[in-house]
């Protein structure tokens, strides 16, 4: 289904292969051995692709889909249009998402390449199978692992360190960072330039030499144009399994901790540590030496000022427990209907 | 009037030769043969140079401005300076700006032109009198129509397709796409790369495979260090005619209509639509999933979180209709002067 | 402290040398011949490293840190362990600044190295000891003073100028701008651009040729991935000593009087104009042609559409003076509570 200029689909693969990959349970009565042929989207799947159901707002197009097969939640398997083989996940997402990961792997080179107009500085080491786009400009002792793929014009700065089979999208910037195995950094990003670091003066400002690092640990991704500071002393620390959207800012000596999910533009001043799994909304904002505890949620365009307690859900300008920012919003919608 | 190390002005032009091609009338009285070398700012202006007035805020300017022409709506005539020769419009910033385009047309190359620095695959195709610049990168199969720019260090990956005329800034990264003709890429901006699409989990996040495109449509803009994502499965879809500033973060799927402008640092999350000629406000922000109808006006920094009609308009965060939102904001003002 | 990876330390110096250069006054029964390695946080220094206290929040981590000497404020001198040797400042964070900047000063060239994969136009100039990195594009007539360090694929275009002691980050794009000295662009930042400019209509938005350029004062610091359109007519201004955090975009027109302060994401609309020393808090934002006066404070997230008097400190969207956005905040909060 995806255009083939940009896409190469694998497979095709049976039922049975496909429940097995994505951990999903075939629906009874449902042929193991049907083969299907590639991923498609509800709307434009036809009998040979498997498909989807996640959002509840899409199960008219689920009831009315072509689709072959379909992985969805057992709750919605009665809406289900006749013919359509089911397999059966609590999550169906992430079922979904490892059934295209088979249709569309990630492409490795099979052996190391470098471009002759990438310009690797002879004391940089790159691993085996880790390919090196036209462009790319890499400093002294850089090391770059196995299986990575840096892409065109993208530029690693003197001493960065990557871990095996990470990404470096085109045109991204890294210098004083250390990546660990399996990180996506996203074209555009830029990665552990000196932080806002100076002393305020009326007869100038006196810039600070930031002397940390940014430590990014295994399986993060980070997106495009987003922008990452080094620490000012202490390092700034990514946890591993992060998800960082586009254009999102994080501070010098900025601290998260595991599967932390930040949506774009948002952004994190310095000093400030968010816990495990802290999720926070596009455009929301925090001032500087914060703590946010583990799983807080933090809402879209949020200004957050004060800790966040663990579990703690907040949202608004400054911004409140949700429930009670909820309220204001109501009570000052109601006051103004009232008025007119 | 521009400083000629950067702009190179055409021209002279008579006040009549710019009022045909403006589309604006001659002011009676006014020697249609007089002579006009360029364009100036009110404040800067001589009397060999045109203007334009279209602000109220400027209207000052214009009467003591010493331009030698200026392009002015019929209702602030008799505000001119003795001696100015007017070109009347009902639309003055239009006219100037048809104006300025005579003084100041876009170059395109002679003939093609490709840098010996640049590294085009050689199942690249390039049109006739396109110009690609040192050290841009140009991927295999992309097709480049006829009089194209394709700027410094500019990255164009695998596949991607540009109609006629089309202008990539330096340093931007295109993949995944399909642009149509004048089609203007600014600066760093990033569009293809896959879109924020995983499935959350505490034993990790699973990456879902972005199998969509982005589809420009023609005579758009995209501003310097701008996002945006391919679709997931759909593709993401800009209408012809749009206007997109600079920092704007567009999702996955995301759909705008024709001629929708989008001011800078706003983003819009995954599956939102909008219609034709919405125009956005600086940094509002949108949800994913919604339908936002044609004609609809998004204030500044308003957070949109439900459908908007076609022809409203609505602001704050979350977003209101406008007079609501402006009742709102006046009762509490003056809630807090009664405490006083 | 640093990791020796990414920095080199000089040094070491006495506790007398380092007093001197940062202004700061010896405690009583101090030894000034203490020698000093390095710097180090708090809570990371030894008896060899010299660190400081500023923000009152890391108290503790001074009363019980190791560090062998501290700058800090007098009125703080009593917290400090037994056996650290004082530096006492009425601004410590500056006199930091100061010692951090001797023991790591700013590498420059011993001699003009411009490398062999750069793309520098014959007709450009390049001052004694500058260096331009693999990569970069350096345009027709571009003009770069002594000692300057132009950052790998770093885009210069035609006609631009910098003065001596400029600093360009890797994929930084230049174009139509003149810089004074000691100006600091970070990695991915756009520069001179084409601003925002189009006359809209149904029938087609209409470009308006950007005719000004981006005229840069000394001293000034511009963040990664940041955008400053050039101006359309005027120039756009930014005043000596400026600090400009990351992703934050400049419209065209913008003037910035000297050493105002602008944290990450905040995004100012054409034309709008800031006195001196204006400091603006992260995400926040200005409509067009707005007069900040000098010395005012916008918070972080505001929504400033109205103009700002000198000194006055605002907040909120839409911005409010701050102490009746406070109030405004405080009696929502309570009306909310109330409710419950």
């Amino acid at each position: 289904m995806a255009d083939p200029r940009f896409f190469s689909v694998a497979g095709p693969f049976t039922l049975a292969a496909l429940s097995r990959l994505a951990g999903a349970e075939i629906a009874s009565g449902v042929d193991e051995t049907r083969m299907i042929q590639d991923v498609a989207p509800l709307d434009r799947a036809g009998p040979e692709h498997i498909s989807f159901l996640d959002n509840p707002k899409y199960l008219e197009a689920f009831a009315s889909s072509g689709a072959g097969a379909c992985v969805v939640h057992a709750s919605h398997a009665h809406r289900a249009p006749s013919g359509m083989a089911l397999l059966l996940s609590r999550e169906p997402y992430r079922a979904y998402a490892l059934i295209a990961q088979a249709f569309y792997p990630e492409a490795v080179p099979e052996a190391r390449y470098v471009d002759g107009r990438a310009a690797v500085d002879p004391s940089a080491t790159i691993g085996e199978r880790s390919r090196v786009d036209a462009g790319a400009v890499i400093g002294p002792r850089v090391e770059i692992g196995q299986r990575c793929r840096i892409g065109a014009n993208a530029v690693i700065g003197a001493g960065v360190i990557l871990g095996d089979e990470c990404v470096v999208g085109a045109n991204a910037v890294l210098s004083h960072c250390i990546l660990g195995r399996r990180v996506i950094v996203y074209p555009g990003a830029c990665i552990g330039q000196d932080g806002f670091g100076f002393a305020m003066g009326r007869e100038g400002h006196v810039r600070v030499p930031q002397l940390g690092r940014v430590i990014i640990h295994d399986d993060v991704e980070i997106g495009s144009n987003t922008t990452i500071d080094r620490g000012a002393g202490p390092d700034t620390v990514i946890g591993s399994g992060c998800r960082i959207d586009n254009l999102v800012q994080i501070g010098h000596n900025v601290e998260l901790g595991r599967g932390c999910v930040l949506v774009a533009q948002l952004g994190i001043s310095g000093s400030t540590k968010l816990g495990d799994f802290v999720s926070v909304g596009g455009q929301a904002g925090f001032t500087g030496h914060l703590t946010i505890g583990a799983g807080a949620r933090i809402a879209a365009q949020a200004g957050v000022m004060r800790n966040v307690a663990p579990g703690e859900i907040v949202a608004g300008s400054p911004a409140f427990p949700a429930k009670q920012y909820w309220r204001q919003t109501a009570i000052l919608e109601q006051m103004a209907k009232n008025k007119t």
